[in-house]
């Protein structure tokens, strides 16, 4: 075994975007594991928009991550020592990986996988976090109805290509909005979206708004909000009574620093989104789906059958190489990636 | 019976705060009842701030007042003759009447009072929409749980004095907002609220957030919101993970015009209020008392045995004749009447 491991710190907090010089490769003895402990080397590792977040000093549900600190994520990975009865050499597994070749966790923190039910990656996007995030928030939160009409953006993201599908399963119609007209093919072609909306296509919220009422005759009924900014400021008007919004996600403004800017929506203000939401009855309820783990096995099972027949569609994006985990996040956080943005680590 | 009817019409839509030349008293022959109509003398008439809001030609959940049209509102009165079975001349009604001496309407839009039960004016304020306002969007909306900490502004309104009052019984911690020091005693030594703050004593939404913090020292779980501004902006910060915000109306932003304005609320964005959604998982539910109607027995027979018994308290300010309706509507919207606004027409 490797006397060391490779694992990315933060090295400076980014203000706006990040860039190459908030992220550093370093070595590091290899961690051994105490009593009820694993030794992990990671296979693959998830990039998700909600570690941008982490890099901010900002009050959230998580501490955000300390410079010097080993970026989080989830991963999978082989056991390959063990000091818990629970996992044993061998075992695949799903857990907070981090950004690194290896890890110690203890075993009860991680969830053992069967690679002979799905590829270990579905662990990570389709049947993972992000998919699981979409299920419960459409479901839970957004209560669709089948003739209602349902918007979502980053419609070819892991997140959002499961709300489309389940809902279009709902009898829904769904339109959704993507950056780039392969992206919008791909939602129709792939995922069976009944209508796509490239946003780069518009400059303005107007011209959006315009576009997308065109695209849903009768209204929107729920708006799966993952993005903010000129989509949110695009869809508001054009939400039916009573209408819902889960909101999973902010990514347009996530490099918005202190979040006091207002880039990519000026015409949305404080007063505009209340007076919508007064108006028109609307339920927005945020969430973060760590709260909700009790409901993974219900959603695993209903949803895993659905993704190894092939009637629920999935597509990855894998970058190879931890070395390349920071270009290939911050490419994901413009839209950069196609599908679930995975990491090839081992 | 008179020949002639008195009513105030919308002269022209105001920019901005409503002037007295928006309205016009105007004199027009009495209307007479047809088959099922019956003809009612108006006694009292409520001032309420949703008023507002159909002064103005933007789209809502109700058609805005046409140039020259009878203003709207709530009214009691007395059955003066009578076409319908269902009521009959000296019934004592309410009834969207109008700002108006008379009123010709259907029987069966009209609901009977019984006035040995309660005082006539019950019917506007405490046992009226006000009162069922508060009541369903804190249970419904708010589902306060013992030993939490609720937020109400305009304390000592219809709406706001039937919150606090509600959640006291509840067990929760009840602070309120209000404009002035009277009207903060009378939260408290009337209403019965833990605590209550003069939002003219805290020139910025950072020094009233500092005001709250200190007044709420477990965090805020329920907002009950009927102000936006600058009070939304210093609360919004401090409420506590899983908190609900009922929102039943925005008093300080009718007044800004098609709301595109931040008037008062400088520091709250857009982004800032979608971030505390997400971070902190809040349910933000938009509603409407018409649309619950159904639930209006329920609320009845809960709450009139205790305004009767004293338990639930309620006060009255009452200007004098329908011609002082537009100066009264004013002053409330100022935040110059001390409880529900009503005008002795009759």
């Amino acid at each position: 075994m490797s006397e060391t491991m490779q694992h990315i710190v933060l090295a400076s907090r980014p203000t706006g975007a990040p860039t190459q010089d908030n992220f550093k490769l370093e070595t590091a003895p290899m961690p051994e594991p105490k009593d009820g402990e694993v030794l992990v080397r990671v296979q693959y590792m998830s990039l998700d928009p909600y570690m941008r977040g982490r890099m901010d000093d900002a009050k959230s549900y998580a501490a955000p991550v300390p410079i010097g600190g080993t970026l989080e994520g989830g991963g999978v990975g082989e056991v390959i020592s063990s000091r818990s009865d629970y996992l044993k050499p061998g075992d695949s597994v799903f857990g907070m990986l981090g950004w690194a070749t290896h890890a110690v966790q203890p075993a009860k923190m991680l969830r053992k996988l069967d690679p002979a039910q799905a590829p270990l990656t579905a662990a990570l996007g389709v049947l993972g976090m992000p998919g699981f995030t979409g299920w419960y928030g459409l479901n839970a939160l957004g209560r669709p109805k089948a003739g209602e009409t349902l918007v979502v953006a980053a419609a070819t993201g892991p997140v959002g290509s499961m709300v489309g599908q389940l809902a279009r399963k709902a009898g829904l119609r769904v339109v959704g909005i993507a950056g780039g007209a392969e992206k919008c093919a791909m939602a129709k072609d792939v995922y069976g979206f009944d209508d796509c909306l490239d946003h780069r296509a518009y400059e303005t919220a107007r011209d959006l708004r315009s576009a997308l009422k065109d695209a849903c005759p009768d209204g929107i009924d729920i708006y799966y909000e993952n993005v903010g900014g000129k989509v949110l400021e695009a869809v508001l008007p054009l939400m039916n009574p009573h209408g819902r919004i889960p909101v999973c996600g902010m990514i347009s403004w996530y490099d918005a620093g202190a979040l006091g800017g207002d880039a990519d929506s000026k015409g949305l203000t404080a007063p505009a989104i209340w007076r919508n939401i007064l108006v028109k009855f609307l339920s927005v309820n945020g969430f973060i789906i760590s709260n909700h783990y009790d409901q993974y096995p219900e959603f695993l099972s209903e949803v895993a059958p659905q993704v190894v027949s092939g009637d629920i569609k999935f597509v990855e994006d894998i970058a190879e190489g931890l070395e390349n985990a920071p270009s290939a996040f911050m490419g994901m956080l413009k839209g950069a990636n196609r599908g679930k943005q995975i990491v090839k680590v081992g």
